[in-house]
């Protein structure tokens, strides 16, 4: 449904506006922001491309523009960017706030298929369409044509699975710290378990970046930015595992950068964010 | 005393540190952040300059550095900034937690007179004495010649009195939405009406910035940077004042800048870090 703008914000020359709907993927109210650079924009398109912003486990789309730095690169660029939530809230599944890494924070970009979980944990069909669809059509200067995506960690995972399920739909995709293999590492298999029932492996694969792209068509290329920091706690318990996904990818053109001493926070994900958007920029902007 | 490393965090190609001492002045233990740009740093000194961040109402030192975003105009600038607690922590001082405008989170800067604030709440005396010296005593890189101080709105006004009651001692100033004239306002005469009783005006206009302006050198300019936002809140309920400061600054060259449609939050000051450290950058870094 239509959002409601919430509130406006004023930041570096563009406006970030706060908004909610009601959304009919989850049946629950979804609050999302959405960074409007300043028009008129600084590239040919009379149209505003956009970058979808997938967060991490235990945040919501208020964290990343408080403390990821994208819109002044967006700003640059003449690019929106969208921040949408990580799962349904209040939703009143039994159990959804019990833990951190499962249920409501983390709800892994995914249409659940359990029992307990299918009515509301449709993250996959939110993201890729519902949202979408409602930005475009409330927003008529965003160019619906000219769209990228990106995340963290959980968010990071979403976005190279969603990219990869829909070729042609993203022109552009990149990753800060994904998980890039989730049947392989604790978070996912805990996520997975919980979403599709342990003995659904089909499905589990269906989501998973790293099988993904083992049948990205066969020699074409795969331009994807992602950037890893050495001093991650998660990466060095093997929840990210971006190892896996750049050997499946095997030639295709994913560039993997191992940030010296970075860990996982905003910290590492704000150092990088003017090389990620301008890597988006080159597929949008022009 | 020495400050513990809590924490070395990789940002911006430098570093945050989170550090913790005992401090004399609040007889509690202080915590704050200290980001170093890399070295070698971009300007011809073989030290780094300091620039001082004093955070707002209910914030810490960490706020800034998460959302303030002035580490990568720091390491352009080759800068490091600091950015201390806004009062003791944990001092049990009867009511200390009761307000979130007064007590703890809310030190003002000053060191207080009352018989209830006066062993602990000497902020003035931990960010203008005991913080710097303990600083370029651990921090040798660090050039304790080179200093300039800036701040949010109750650090605005801290950054505004500790540069107007020490001259030469800070080479810049600058404040994002400061408390311009505090006896003037309700925060202010809150503030000190508590630090310093309802009666003791004179003790009141030694940490007002706009009575403190007045005496400043006749004659001799103060080029301070000043940004408020004109949909700043704060500043439509009159907590703020900068027009009363500038009145009283007279012809010195204080420079106040109303940004259009800006509230008085961190996307305001991050939208506006950059021009604040470059102005910082230009006494400090030469």
């Amino acid at each position: 449904m239509a959002f409601e703008i919430k509130a406006k914000i004023a930041n570096f020359g563009g406006q970030l506006l706060k908004l909610e709907h009601q959304s009919t993927s989850t049946k629950t109210k979804m609050a999302l922001n959405l960074f409007l650079p300043p028009t008129p924009i600084s590239h040919p398109s009379d149209k505003i491309p956009v970058l979808i912003f997938l967060s991490g486990l235990t945040c919501t789309g208020d964290n990343c523009p408080e403390k990821g730095f994208l819109q002044p690169h967006a700003v640059k660029h003449g690019i929106a960017v969208v921040y949408p939530d990580t799962s349904p809230r209040g939703a009143k599944v039994e159990g959804e706030d019990d833990n951190w890494d499962f249920g409501s924070g983390a709800g892994f970009y995914v249409d659940a298929t359990t029992e307990r979980w299918r009515n509301n944990y449709n993250m996959y069909t939110y993201i890729n369409e519902e949202l979408p669809l409602e930005l475009f059509k409330q927003f008529e200067v965003l160019d619906s044509g000219k769209v990228g995506i990106t995340g963290h960690s959980m968010g990071g995972h979403g976005a190279l699975t969603i990219f990869l399920k829909n070729p042609g739909k993203y022109l552009s995709v990149s990753a800060f710290a994904p998980i890039s293999n989730p049947i392989n590492c604790p978070w996912g298999q805990k996520a997975f378990s919980g979403y599709f029932g342990e003995e659904n492996k089909e499905k589990w694969a269906e989501h998973d970046a790293t099988e993904l792209v083992k049948s990205w068509e066969e020699n074409e290329t795969l331009e994807a930015l992602i950037d890893v920091g050495t001093a991650d706690n998660f990466y060095k318990q093997g929840q990210l595992l971006p190892e896996n996904f750049k050997k499946a990818a095997g030639g295709k053109g994913v560039q993997v950068r191992y940030q010296e001493g970075y860990d996982h926070s905003y910290f590492f994900i704000s150092s990088f964010a003017g090389d990620h958007v301008g890597f988006h920029a080159k597929y949008l902007c022009n």
